[in-house]
């Protein structure tokens, strides 16, 4: 059986504008590999709410799973949750579990939960909330779109909190290997063991460090015992090489 | 005038496993940004030609202009350029101009210029090659796409090759203010502000540093005047609050 697919919405300007580097994909794509979901497609938008919506609504139909990071703050920018209740046509209020979150951390800080900060107890009806252990105001999954925060920290833990309820499949395994020659040197023999092994992705990474120019070729499975064969073989054909 | 509009498509699996973390797409809009073309998407896909071949499609008839990293190497998962190829409908082969730039650099470093990397000589019929100064082999604009590598030094050097060439708008000027409130204490003055100014956007980034909780308001627009009085009515309406 296949492993879950899923898809990665970044929402933000400041990504866009390259005032912000994204450190949220890197982060979850290696969460999703460990647990088995093969991550398949990458989108960043701006803070748009009918391109959200829209772009949810057309992830949504083509992947298991769909996690956005972003938007969901207090300030007018944040759009997020808006704009997934209407990609599903679905009533979105304040809610009175995310409420009594909000107040409950407000309340223990000592700052005041104004209208504002009463925009992220905004949820659509029927879904289930993600738990944010840092700055309190949860993410939300609704069907099967996950909705994150896109402060890195925030965004780390409600995938922490997510990932385990989400049923994976078999983790993508990969081993590298550091050949110190160029990738037009090898290209012939790694071509060549990819056709052999055709459920093992085989990539070509060229370095250059201190001077020595090689290629890190990552062989990457589910099969642990396959990619161990095939890293041997290519181990034999350079070693023939010289 | 609005600015050119651009979208950027980043290829390669190692992205979507988590194995590389990209940095072009930073790099690309920070460029982007001070040339004034507006990047309006990212997608980040992996290495299959028809999907590739697809999203260029789409990207390139949706904006300005498109630009790609990743998979114009000579390894068998190099598959970008025989994909905006099949994107258009361009016959694709190995180019004399193309060949001879490699041959000078291969004969240049003692090394063969073998089969695998001839196929970096595989320009689409119709392309202006794009410089790379640093490894030779060439990357390549066929209409409104421009197809780079994805090795981050030399991704940095095409884009300064082609940019130039480009017609931009007006650069996006932005002032960030660093505000020692919480987003939720701002956000009432925020919207109103960004009401008012309706041609500037204001972007609302919670930090905490050093135990110091605050906000960063980054103010985007092409008209300083205008940046510099929301500037001011900001900080005026900020003291007033305390």
């Amino acid at each position: 059986m296949p492993n879950p697919s899923a898809a990665m919405l970044v929402i933000g300007d400041e990504i866009l504008s390259g005032r912000t580097r994204d450190a949220n994909m890197y982060h979850l794509a290696g969460r999703l590999t460990e647990h088995g979901i093969d991550l398949c497609e990458v989108r960043v938008i701006g803070d748009a709410p009918e391109r959200i919506a829209e772009t949810v609504r057309t992830l949504s139909s083509q992947y298991d799973h769909v996690f956005t990071s972003g938007g969901i703050g207090p300030t007018h920018d944040d759009m997020t949750a808006d704009a997934v209740a209407l990609a599903f046509d679905t009533p979105i209020d304040i809610r009175a579990d995310a409420r009594e979150i909000l107040a409950q951390h407000y309340a223990a800080s000592g700052r005041e939960l104004n209208a504002a900060r009463l925009r992220m107890a905004r949820i659509p009806e029927g879904a289930l909330l993600i738990d944010n252990p840092i700055s309190a105001a949860p993410g939300f999954s609704l069907g099967n779109v996950h909705v994150m925060a896109g402060v890195p920290a925030i965004f780390a833990a409600m995938v922490a909190s997510v990932l385990p309820g989400l049923t994976g499949g078999q983790p993508l395994i990969s081993r590298t290997l550091r050949i110190e020659r160029g990738e037009g040197d090898i290209a012939a023999i790694l071509g060549a063991l990819a056709s052999d092994f055709d459920d093992l992705s085989m990539g070509s990474y060229p370095f250059q460090n201190d001077g020595v120019h090689g290629t890190n070729i990552v062989i990457r499975g589910t099969d642990p015992d396959q990619i161990e064969r095939a890293a041997a073989r290519l181990e034999e054909q350079i070693a023939k090489m010289s």
